[in-house]
Formats: structure tokens, sequence, C-alpha cells
């Protein structure tokens, strides 16, 4: 695979982006209009690998696809990419569904019945969407050392090549323990971490900490 | 502090009554009725220091209470133990609000924008709820070396000294790495925990696993 897709230009898709670039991938980073800043600024100081567009060409252009939009807006971002442009290939979602119309700390959008996870698969029925990442801060996703120590990475979805492929990407960012929650309905476990994310990020008033699974051998 | 209550008879609160005992606690062990069976052979096993009685007994019994009823049971175990005899103490609530009747794996019955923790502060107002030891096998809870490693503990609850009494309580069980999420809110983070606990249940085939929150120094 030489070619990667990021949907997304905040800290998140910024964050994955630059890394892939850093290994070696040709990255298109996609916002809903041509106009993105943060786009223009991130293509500017990436070299010859990186590269921008609208969701659509950001979608097409990507083997994998990342999906690093607000959670909010994630089901229009699909939409906008344009759902042929993703047909047969994986989608790693790192979304949260984080509902911040009610003060904050933000809630869930959807939760214990459901997932954003579930949802973008049925929404992307001829994809291969992953669930990953989405419980640490955009520093640990890509470096998984600056939360202190060995942190634990999990992975859902129902496509087991997909799951394999996003857990190279993992590797090469720096996860060593991944574990296989099963198909996209253990999205509803992993998106339901945030709300003892935000309060342990209140706690320590830091978000580069993550979750280790200890067990016994 | 000599005297406990532990209220419920199932593996959590046998776990929980007989590891009082064994670091030197009187112990009434609350059940529904007078003829509970696993609270008499918990008794009958147990020494001395060991006793039963029914919810209302064991509540005016302890000096600080243990909730360990099945979730959908909780609110109506405080009301068979009568809040004045849980007046001004510390409730220690291991409940999780598991919702097993929509088939497996249970949801949650509150979760996100409410917890049964905060619930059971409601229910108890003279009384001083704190969350913990939800999100670990009974084991663990008494040992959390059973997990495998070090484990970190949460507590939330509004009463700092109680929070400071449900701590001590955790140290004896040999708990070391404890963090405290802030009031009683946080109960959410707390047991919406639980779906992932189930998938990395399923993953593993056992639970003895628990959650180490790595972190920078």
């Amino acid at each position: 695979m030489e070619r990667t897709g990021v949907l997304g230009t905040g800290m998140v898709g910024t964050a994955i982006a630059s890394k892939l670039v850093e290994l070696g991938y040709e990255v298109k980073m996609g916002s809903r209009t041509s106009t993105n800043e943060s786009a223009a600024q991130w293509v500017a100081r990436s070299g010859a690998k990186a590269s921008r567009g609208m969701f659509s060409e950001a979608a097409a252009h990507g083997e994998a696809v990342f999906l690093c939009v607000k959670g909010d807006a994630a089901l229009d971002a699909i939409g906008l990419a344009n759902r042929e442009n993703l047909e047969g290939k994986t989608v790693i979602d790192v979304t949260n569904p984080l509902d911040f119309s009610k003060g904050m700390p933000p809630t869930l959008f959807v939760c214990n019945t459901g997932s954003l996870g579930e949802r973008l698969q049925v929404a992307l029925p001829a994809s291969r969407v992953v669930k990953t990442l989405n419980m640490v801060t955009s520093d640990v996703q890509v470096d998984p050392k600056r939360a202190g120590g060995d942190v634990t990475m999990f992975v859902a979805g129902n496509h087991q090549p997909a799951k394999e492929e996003t857990s190279m990407f993992l590797r090469q960012f720096g996860w060593q323990d991944i574990i296989d929650l099963g198909d996209i309905s253990a999205a509803r476990g992993m998106e339901m971490l945030l709300p003892i994310w935000l309060r342990i990020f209140a706690a320590f008033g830091r978000g580069h900490f993550g979750f280790k699974v200890v067990r016994s051998a």
C-alpha cells in the first residue's frame, strides 16, 4: 500500500496524516471545501508526499482511508466522500459520537444499544469499517510512548483482513499491545470509554495517558 | 471502624464480606429474606466475626456499608434497608446497571446522562455514596494482584471523607493506584466501562484482567 486518505483537518487528522507521511505514504488530506486553511498549511509544511483535496478526492486517493472528523459530522463527511470512492476499502474510524450541545462535559449522541462505528458500517455497506484509536489523544494515537508506558489499543470490525491492515498501521505508529474485540458492535464499548477518559483528563489536567488491559498470562 | 455491612449474597457480596472478615471486621451480610441460603452458608464457614440478617439489619450493623446486589435490585435493596439505617454512613456502591432483558451481552439501563451511582445518592440524601470496584470481577476486587499486574481503581462521590474511607478499604484489599474522579456523576464513566469489559471478557475467555491508567510522570 502506498496511498492513504485522511478525512478531516483537525488535530487528529493532522497528527495521523503527518505520521503517515513520515512513514512514507502518499497522503491526501480531505476537507469539506477546497479552501480549507488547516489542510493548506499542512500541505505547505509536509513535503512532496502530502496533498489535499475535497473529501471525495481524498477518499478516491486512498487505498485505505482514515476518518478523523468530528463525530457529529462523520456521516455527512462519508456522504460527501461519495461511498463509491470507499468501496472495497478499509475505512479506519477514529471518531467519537460527542454531543457538546448540552454543555460540558459532552455526552454521547449514540451509545449502549448502538455506536457511531456501526452507523458508519451501515452507511458504507461495501466498505470495511474498523474502529480504533478513538480513546486516546492525537499525540498518543501516533506515538503511544507519549502516554508514559505500555498502553493497549483495541480494534473492532466485521472484516478480519481489514482489522489486520489496521493493525499493521497501528504497529507502524508504535502500538504493540493490540486487542481484537470482535465485530463492529464492539465500537460501543470503545466509544463508551470517552466519559471516563474525560473525567481522568479533568483529574490529571492533561491528555497524555492511556488504558492498559492488565491480564494474567 | 469495626463493623461493616454487606448488602447482597452473590459472588461480589460473598467475596467482599469474606475479605472484610479476613481483615478483622465484624461483618453482617444482608439479604432480602431471613432464609437466604447463600448467606447461611457464608456465615457457617466464616467464623465468629460473620453474621447475617435482613438488608435493614446489615445496614444498621455497619459503620460503613457495601452495596453488592444486582443493579436492577439496587434501589429496592436500599428501600428495604431503610434509609434511616444508612444515614450519615458511607455507602460503597459496587453495582452495575446491567439490563439482561434484551439478551446478551447486557446493555445498561441507565448511562450517558445519568448513572446508578447518582440514582443511589439521590435516594440516600443523608448518606455518602461512593462508586468503586464495579469494573473488575469479584476475585480481582478483593485481590487486585489476581488481574496479573498493577491495575488502577477509581472512586467517585460527593463527599471527600467518604472517598478517603473507601480508599482505606481499597488499600486493605491491595489496591495501590487509586484515582479520584470527582463527584458522583463520574459513576457514569465507571459504569460505562462495562460494555468494553464484557467484550474483553469474551475475547480472553476469563475475567482476571483490569484497567491500568498509564500516564506520564
